[in-house]
């Protein structure tokens, strides 16, 4: 295989994106330049937070522009390399994206410890989805022994990182997720405290309250919209609510009305907060050595839900928006070569 | 005159109060009991946290209970003690409220300096209004120099000082207030850089956005609702934003719909936390002698609105609502005794 495919973005989606939205584009393989390796892509990781680059509103990252590969977490396999601290056969972490080969800055990338957990542990627990789980919770959340912690799309990637770490804190956790398998799984599997599943209940609020009977100290916030209104009108006097995604808003064509929740934050000095994990970047070695260890000591389990073929990545991507993913969304796009 | 006035919460009212919610009593003066002082009453504080606690919802502070004098910060002297620390003629400030003498637990009040500044500044500047913009401003806020903050309510006692001592860190300030009156004092007689008019602007955002070329770094929101909405949607990366009141919210009888704000706050990784100035109590002393230095120093002025008479109290406090006062708003309640 010696022709390279990529996904660009065809058009900026209006609401909802779909496939039209995007295209593959066949080219040459690249070649690499100084200080660069060429890469083949092995898994790409699809993330709600795309969605905000597919448009041009002033976000937290650069939109992509239209003609551009949709850049996201990858890991790949180094087949040829001018840097010599990479060599072919390495694996590598980057950010190279909807690809099957690249040529990296190989500033950009990380090795991969095989030796520590699977590879498609980079892109998740031992990845971006681990420490932004990590660093939401604990800089900004602090729960604290005996506390409730409250987490939205628990059966996403970073949620049921989140709620294994509030568990791990000592806390009582309550995850919210769309389906009773989803429920099921956070409860028997993670060991969640208890769980709510926010397309079912009749009464969100009432629902929530029954299991958070001592109300809410730190709401770990991924989804927004009326789940997290819920959740908000039950917080506790200083409670703490890191915001790290709004899935609930970023197709919607105009911003989303709501109660305004600053009373509650008020008469409650509670502190919200949105954060990136980029922002924490110094912090990373600290964070993945500990999350590595909790692996280890089977303290954090994970789940991923890997796709195959790179032709499917669109629809993977597509697939985070009806909530079909239990964990980690991950496209397999090829084997490691020995 | 030895009867005691008092003013009681008669009914708690919904959504606006008026005077049927209150009610004057008649006493025979207290008798100060062992640890306690009799004050007289020099000088009544009325605020608009009050509101919340004629309400019996979940809040901040105890609601009063109907029948229950109504509590707020007062200035008073010393008649009787039993309390050797406190001798008669003594001027003490605490929070015995609306009432023209009171038996006081000497824990619960502090002496007045006299020498330092006049009397009622110990229910501004030099007492909560000015802790509270002291500590929201510094604490949470946080405004370096270069910076835009925004304060709404800035005409009132705690956005006048915190307009002011954000320009003392070298900030560019806008206040938005509701009569061209109160601006051109705020940009006159207080130096801040610019003003919006919230009443008259016919497009409230784009007067912001004039106002705000470089955005908003920190806003300190006294007022929620619809101004809250404008500013909020022109904040920068890692902004800032102290709840300190939501005036606007408070007469509403149901939680009022806005935007929601939570994508805003994530894309720009901004905090957004309430705080009560009791939260910083320990740190009180160190505070106060700043605003004193301050003061002295005339880096920092302050303006009052006083009405004359223990009868007007309940008028004074309505007045909070229509957005007449400039500055603190008090009640003379009687004169000093030599």
């Amino acid at each position: 295989m010696s022709i390279n495919e990529k996904i660009l973005l065809a058009s900026r989606p209006q609401g909802m994106p779909d496939k039209s939205n995007f295209r593959v584009q066949e080219e040459p393989l690249p070649v690499p330049q100084a200080g660069q390796s060429l890469v083949r892509t092995l898994y790409i990781s699809v993330d709600p937070y795309i969605r905000g680059r597919l448009s041009d509103a002033k976000s937290y990252a650069e939109p992509y522009k239209v003609g551009e590969v949709i850049k996201s977490g990858t890991v790949g396999q180094v087949m040829e390399s001018t840097d010599p601290k990479y060599k072919p056969g390495d694996i590598v972490a980057g950010a190279w994206g909807w690809q099957r080969y690249a040529a990296v800055d190989t500033s950009t990338l990380r090795k991969v410890d095989t030796s520590l957990a699977p590879i498609t542990t980079a892109l998740g627990v031992l990845g971006m989805t681990g420490l932004t789980a990590y660093f939401g919770l604990l800089d900004i959340g602090q729960p604290k022994e005996g506390e409730t912690v409250v987490v939205s799309g628990a059966a996403g990637a970073v949620g049921m990182v989140v709620g294994q770490i509030a568990k791990l804190k000592g806390a009582r956790v309550v995850g919210i997720a769309g389906s009773d398998e989803k429920n099921t799984y956070l409860k028997e599997q993670l060991g969640f405290d208890a769980t709510v599943n926010y397309r079912t209940e009749p009464d969100l609020k009432a629902a929530l309250a029954k299991a958070c009977p001592n109300g809410v100290d730190v709401y770990f916030d991924n989804v927004g919209g009326e789940v997290s209104d819920a959740v908000i009108s039950l917080i506790n006097k200083n409670a703490r609510i890191p915001i790290c995604g709004q899935i609930a808003l970023y197709n919607l064509e105009k911003p989303d009305q709501g109660p305004r929740i600053q009373s509650l934050l008020l008469t409650n000095t509670a502190l919200m907060k949105g954060f990136l994990v980029g922002d924490y970047s110094k912090e990373y070695p600290k964070a993945m050595a500990e999350l590595a260890k909790w692996i280890s000591e089977d303290q954090i389990q994970y789940a991923e839900n890997i796709v195959d073929g790179f032709e499917h990545t669109v629809e993977a991507f597509l697939g985070l928006f009806s909530g079909d993913n239990l964990g980690k969304q991950l496209v397999h796009v090829s084997e490691v070569m020995k």
